[in-house]
């Protein structure tokens, strides 16, 4: 059990979680867990998730065990490897040690250095699941990173945003390429919520193939729809929500000069004003930068939702970890 | 609310913090406030700060949500900057997110790179201030050590140092040039006390006129004193206390060699016990170079409230809590 | 009080401390110490170690202050030095303030740049036993590994290993020079269960002659015995226990190039299924340099009781902090 991806859930099950984080925001007791442990594990930095889960945590009577990646050393995944090089541990034992620790193991682990496909089998996060003998969450891997997709839902909720709805994920410029994982967890969320999700970026820009295919399909159980555009008025038109994020080419992946040049002409990819209608909710999963991603006209006025995501971890997560551990 | 410098309270509020870390010191039992939570952010390292807060926060039942800046993305403070360089988040964001988690958020951050007047106005702690939306403790900033200051006033009424006395705070020769706010901290407090204050020093490393201002107020209000001299053996003689602490001066700051050349004939100012008189205390906030700031003997001895002074940073910071979230 | 090296126990003492860690393994209730705290201080990486220690604290509802090295000042350890250069911090502060804060303080300090014998007499977990002023527990120094050497007792009495029964600690090669702690913690705790102690290794990988003398004693105490063997066919004849680990020679000490010709040679010291018996156990305190120090098949196989030896980690200290603290 655990999570890894938010689609390992039935719809009813997100709702269920999703509804449970609001009534903990609006003041619904947690039910606590005393003896139980939770085991936070990161591997990359965090703001966020290391503070809403700690909370969490003591929200809930748990047992905190908290490691930092920099802590410890170099972690193997490789099976049959001849350990003589920079590793010095093995995910065969990390893993179940740890789990035999604590009751769940948080994970966060990004990708590493090494092609898309290396990175898509989400090694580190999968060797977790894998050998660690207690319920694993991905607290965001090179893959997935269902608490922010748990969270954004029951943001969605709480603005009342419904769910026949068209729900843009939108591309922005950034002067790095970043991860997928927020933007393929937002797609498969709008999607399995049942909403008209568009994922709007410049041509080459898209996401993997299996992606689209996942949200394509999680669209279908939930009378949702799920499409790409390019065409920025087109796709923007009516949009109930725009969802900003800044990812990486899959084709340029790895080769940093390639890809800074093929983005040089994309800066105009930042949210202003113009880019929503009166009602159009805006979403982010922070950090965001700032007047490069979307302009402070936006963050800072009321169309914003973005405190009140981050807000949501919190519930989010104790949701989560209540279903886990009771 | 919250704390950013202790001039901000009455004498009589301080005075009652100082008397309720004496009470704890002494075996009272804290006020446990379950289910309130709050947030330590370490923007720099720490070591008493750090552990005093955390147990502090135990012996009140606290939920402790901990981060430290080298976790987390970099942070920015400019208005309106076009955030394309090496920051990721804004303090617009990351202080209201921080907010959402915890009921209090305490947070150290140190001068950054840049003139001393654009750390003067504190721009990290100011925005936490701002923008966190619940109480922010400064756990130290460019400008001001609140939490060290009350622990050093409740460690003058622990070893019963007269209000009426003479508190002289001097200046210390260090390998490096050293940040301001533990010299502005104390040489408010001991006057904000009613002390007579001198603050020794060679010329040219006075403190802010600003703070100097400030501390010639507070002690107005109190019936104390505040003048500053260059003279060691008028300064010291009849002292009560000699507080000894190194700092940059203001007109080389951030020119390095200068400023050692500048200091290079003073490593004479190094207390040793014949600075002090038979009756007279010797202070240091701590961490302190031996043989350089002071001698072993002086640090060693019995005349050394040191420990104490860290102690109390345990009692001290219990109270204030006690006293922001009862 | 505290703990530095287990033989400072009478085996009566160390056996009742595996006897309760066995216990709170299969289910006993730890007695709790609510308003008791216990300090963590890290100056070097852990994993085992730190989530361990924390998971024993909250069982014991302890409080806990952690601190990690790289968070704080250089520290200091030497007698009336001029602290001009880069530490900016003694021990004869920080353990004493550390004291005032935790009724406990476990410290890790791995050994430092310098000689075999700089690092022999352990200097900063001395300073920190000398002057905290609390019991100090060793959580890895440059001589010893008391919590590790504790668990490794417990997890010899879970797999029923005899005490009267040959016990061989075998050297394994390694890329990199490691310090003495483990094995010459394993060498003393074998020999004080009365085990039949053989330390197998390459001339010129013997443990320090101190050592050697302490097992014997030890030894002799508890009708075992303690022998170095160069000769791997008869050291691994009938072992009931074959212990593998690496470590630098102290006649190359500080010297890397020179040790690693002294080991170029010696790759073969990998255990394989071959060096086992039937019925030996095969124990590593982790990390472990997979197919580097042992391979897989003898790892994932049957007879590896690695991952029970960390989990003795938790109980063990629990078993320990129990004892110091009630």
């Amino acid at each position: 059990m655990g999570l890894d991806h938010l689609g390992e859930l039935a719809k009813e099950q997100v709702q269920a979680l999703a509804d449970r984080a609001n009534a903990l925001r609006v003041g619904a007791a947690p039910q606590r867990c005393p003896g139980k442990a939770l085991g936070l594990f990161f591997l990359n930095p965090s703001l966020r998730t290391s503070a809403s889960f700690q909370r969490a945590a003591a929200r809930l009577d748990l047992e905190l065990v908290q490691l930092r990646g920099d802590g410890v050393w170099g972690l193997e995944h490789r099976d049959g490897v001849v350990m003589d090089g920079t590793t010095a541990e093995h995910l065969r034992e990390a893993a179940p040690v740890l789990g035999r620790y604590v009751d769940v193991l948080a994970v966060r682990a990004f990708p590493g250095a090494g092609s898309f496909e290396d990175n898509r089998i989400d090694p580190i996060m999968s060797g977790f699941h894998r050998w660690a003998g207690v319920p694993v969450i991905n607290m965001e891997s090179a893959r997935w990173h269902p608490c922010q997709a748990l969270a954004d839902w029951a943001t969605l909720d709480q603005h009342q945003v419904p769910k026949p709805a068209k729900f843009v994920l939108s591309w922005a410029w950034h002067p790095k390429p970043l991860p997928h994982a927020v933007p393929n967890s937002t797609a498969c969320m709008a999607a399995q919520r049942g909403m008209e999700v568009v994922l709007l970026c410049p041509p080459g820009l898209e996401l993997h193939p299996e992606v689209i295919t996942e949200a394509q399909a999680l669209a279908a159980q939930s009378d949702g729809s799920f499409r790409v555009s390019h065409d920025r008025e087109e796709a923007l038109d009516g949009a109930a929500v725009v969802y900003a994020k800044s990812w990486g080419s899959i084709q340029h992946w790895g080769e940093l000069e390639t890809e800074t040049s093929f983005r040089a002409e994309l800066r105009d990819w930042c949210v202003t004003p113009s880019w929503l209608g009166k009602q159009t909710r805006f979403f982010h999963c922070l950090p965001v930068r700032r007047n490069v991603v979307v302009t402070d006209a936006v963050l800072d006025g009321p169309q914003s939702c973005v405190i009140d995501q981050a807000e949501h971890r919190l519930h989010a997560q104790t949701a989560l970890l209540e279903s886990l551990l009771s």
